[in-house]
């Protein structure tokens, strides 16, 4: 696989895969149309950024709905799962750790803690949160591969920090606020106001 | 404003109008190149974004913040203000209503519901938890305009319809199921897993 895929390419890989999940039982293949509008792009984008997966539709026909599934799956990595460690056991991390939509894709929650001792020992979803100083060592023994940042914005960079100092390359930011790694270290950050922003755009339009 | 503006750069706004944000204090001014590291696109998309909107920067100085935020918050219809409803007061929407990410963009949470017997009457992010038959009623009321559902995935449709009913026509949906709904009525999805997919991408190139 070329490793010069654009990052708007590989934000759309998951939407995609997503896509598949949403048709109907029964439906073995899958057009670039249909593809386009669950990724709010065109067709033309559809082929592209699949061509740079080396996968190509049928004209008239469009994708295998498995293959593609497939190939999906194996260019995000999801064929081997991956352990991930939730910090902050709020009703965030909580809801994080119980989250129906990720065994689906192979992602473990392997691991659960809290800097608040009053949290420490308790259980959710069914796992004992631990101090954070548990952390290393947990990251090692269950070889997690990404950290969540589920904790209030003022603690969000320490966690981070204890994140980078574990070894883990990938963090999933809950928190609104701007982490600061180094090179090599990958963060994305989920912020629930855009997508409310996208819905006043077109509630404006509408004149509301 | 053009109504014609794609869906993709109608998605990117928020993230430039965020990009804003973390621009750091005293900096006035914001190249196309920082917006586009932002949004995970080139800079020439940001310009071509941004025209839709009738900005346009000045070559070799950029946009000025300030005035960038204002025609983006326009734009995005963020001047006036929104109410949320809020439905499912598991964990999952306690996080949502207490989260601090809403109320800078303008976001209120103005109603918290659940049609278990056992959550209605207790506090949540200071709102009082009240049965969903109350919806209707609560968003005429309170002038809200966007529906959460923060449920289990097997009660998101029962709550998208009531939604629906209630005359919204915004649903912000995080059950990790596709809700049906008449045209005319906008649903955006956030699925944790996108995100974690994106990161796992970037591990599997790295050889992990």
């Amino acid at each position: 696989m070329k490793t010069s895929i654009p990052t708007a390419t590989i934000a759309r890989l998951p939407i995609y895969l997503r896509g598949l999940g949403d048709v109907p039982p029964g439906q073995t293949t899958c057009s670039s149309d249909e593809l386009a509008a669950s990724a709010g792009v065109n067709s033309a984008q559809v082929r592209k950024d699949l061509s740079y997966l080396n996968v190509s539709g049928v004209r008239g026909v469009g994708y295998s709905v498995d293959e593609l599934r497939e190939q999906l799956s194996t260019a995000l990595g999801l064929k081997q799962g991956y352990a991930v460690a939730v910090v902050g056991a709020g009703n965030l991390g909580t809801a994080l750790s119980n989250y129906g939509g990720f065994a689906r894709w192979g992602f473990t929650v392997a691991g659960v803690f809290d800097i608040d001792d009053a949290k420490v020992g308790r259980e959710v979803g069914g796992h004992l949160v631990r101090p954070l100083a548990d952390l290393e060592e947990i990251v090692r023994q269950r070889n997690i591969a990404i950290g969540i940042v589920a904790t209030p914005a003022q603690a969000a960079q320490q966690v981070a920090d204890r994140f980078v100092a574990a070894g883990l390359r990938s963090i999933l930011n809950f928190a609104p606020t701007v982490l600061q790694v180094p090179d090599g270290v990958s963060v994305r950050r989920v912020d629930f106001s855009t997508e409310l922003q996208i819905l006043t755009f077109h509630l404006q339009q509408a004149g509301n």
